[in-house]
């Protein structure tokens, strides 16, 4: 029988999740709840239902693991210790300043309900976690960098679109090579947020905007683009569509440490990601989390686990032999 | 207090694990046993005690974890199944298509005597094991690679050593970079032996051999060098010494999967290494497995675990709450 996958929330990351289970025949999509008029959804997989999301409570055994895929501002603190009391649940969850909190939350629900929660699953938080975590345990000393891209990033593309004057934008974090080149020679070098990644934006003006005004506030605005060096571009609708319509994305962790009686062996370490689309590869980690939490909750364990609480081998569909046999 | 560490075997990786204890304040080297007379081992911890592999078994209350450092050919098939008999013990067994027989035999003396055993431990096996399941996991459409260097291949070294007329010599195996970036550019490539691969040998020769003679035994060698490029210089011993007596090593994992309801999104998953010091990286593999170890057995598991089976959190210093809110 295989896993019975509830979807909260269908937009790009729900869609991604229902795309991932198409690759994973042991897994498959039971229902999609929305918030939306349920008639008004459309899915792709024929034979899963569209339901409200009040309904999900009739869910409670017909589905194994619900995966929530809404927003980390304003969904999941609220939805994850929610949801978990009624199912075993996976959550992209990536504030990450707010994760010790959100996991103590869930903990607690889960526990009570005798769910599995994993939360915080993707690349980062997740595969990125993983591997600076793994990377710090083998080389204790030496220095962590991860950089992004080239990538859209969306908080940043919508901070253009908020301007007056740009009807819509989409921006590019690109990692700057010589950087990244120096870290991968060895050379442990203390780079600034400039030094470290270039901002590039497609901006599509409003009829009778002023360019040079518009390209200054972007420039200059705090958080967002005033540490960095930024390249702006004004292009058409057409040509925003045509060209930028996609969300690939990706990055780098490396860490570089020493070893030897006088650390005289250095070591580099470097995982990265290059993706044609973040959300369906953030839903392709979410489906083999959700394999996991099955798994575990099958065993009997209950509570809030993070990538780093989970075995490896719970992620595949296959079995420990096969594993031994064929990958180590 | 500390977890006692034990070493078995006292060559390059011997004095790897003593190097990476030290990056480990919470580990303490033991003792350290060899078949060779104690009195002629000198050991760089001045804490811990020389001894005869014979007198191994008294130690069995005074150490947590037992390191094999032993060959895989001759020493660990037989040294495993026996050590985990008195001891929790990792090793670093990495004759790929006989570890499921090995993990047979460790688990079951290890389940008998109430031990953890962690076998095939370091980078290859190990840490590409690693990446190659997890990136199987989510990318469950793709395509898997697997390059080593540019670095010295010890068992290549020694058969050029072993030609006649041979003094010594040092083989590199080189990564081909034009077959890497096309993995990298999500081509899929079929890759023959000789696409992927090339070999760089050093060699000094005896007085009054034939260099063209070794040369041509080189290139013509089967299994080793007959299936690809082969570069080689012949060298002073010297020269040798000087600048070929480093064991660097590394290489590249990476998987090339499509996601998307047609397939029509390309990821690539990669993860490097580069090693100024090969038995010192395995090494530090080791010792962070080797607190795995000390902690599965302190929840009273036993049995034989992998890279697969165990969670990441278990090989970090550090607490799940430090994890948590410093590295996800």
């Amino acid at each position: 029988m295989s896993i019975r996958i509830g979807i909260l929330g269908y937009g790009n990351l729900g869609r991604g999740v229902e795309c991932a289970l198409q690759l994973n025949p042991d897994m498959e999509l039971a229902a999609v709840f929305t918030r939306r008029a349920p008639e008004q959804v459309s899915i792709l997989t024929k034979s899963a239902s569209v339901c409200a999301v009040e309904e999900a409570i009739q869910w409670k055994d017909k589905i194994d693991v619900m995966i929530l895929c809404g927003g980390s501002a304003k969904d999941l603190p609220v939805q994850s210790p929610e949801f978990v009391k009624m199912f075993n649940i996976v959550d992209s969850f990536d504030t990450h300043a707010h994760i010790p909190e959100h996991f103590e939350k869930v903990h607690a629900a889960a526990k009570e309900h005798n769910h599995i929660g994993i939360i915080s699953v993707g690349w980062d938080p997740g595969m990125f976690s993983l591997n600076r975590m793994y990377a710090n345990a083998i080389l204790p000393e030496g220095q962590d960098y991860t950089f992004w891209g080239k990538g859209v990033s969306q908080g940043h593309s919508d901070a253009v679109r908020r301007i007056e004057g740009v009807k819509d934008a989409r921006q590019y974090t690109i990692p700057i090579e010589t950087a990244l080149e120096r870290v991968r020679n060895g050379e442990n070098p203390n780079l600034t947020t400039r030094e470290k990644h270039l901002r590039e934006c497609f901006v599509v003006l409003e009829e009778g905007a002023d360019p040079a005004k518009v390209e200054q506030e972007i420039k200059t605005m705090p958080n967002y683009f005033a540490d960095y060096d930024t390249i702006v571009h004004f292009i058409s609708m057409e040509e925003l569509q045509e060209q930028h319509s996609q969300l690939p994305h990706g990055g780098l962790v490396l860490r570089s440490g020493k070893t030897g009686m006088e650390k005289e062996h250095g070591h580099i370490i470097e995982y990265r990601l290059k993706l044609d689309s973040n959300p369906e590869f953030t839903s392709c980690v979410i489906a083999a989390y959700a394999r996991a939490a099955y798994r575990l909750s099958q065993e009997g364990q209950t509570g809030c686990r993070t990538v780093f609480d989970i075995a490896p081998a719970y992620l595949s569909a296959r079995s420990g032999e096969e594993l031994r046999a064929s990958m180590l």
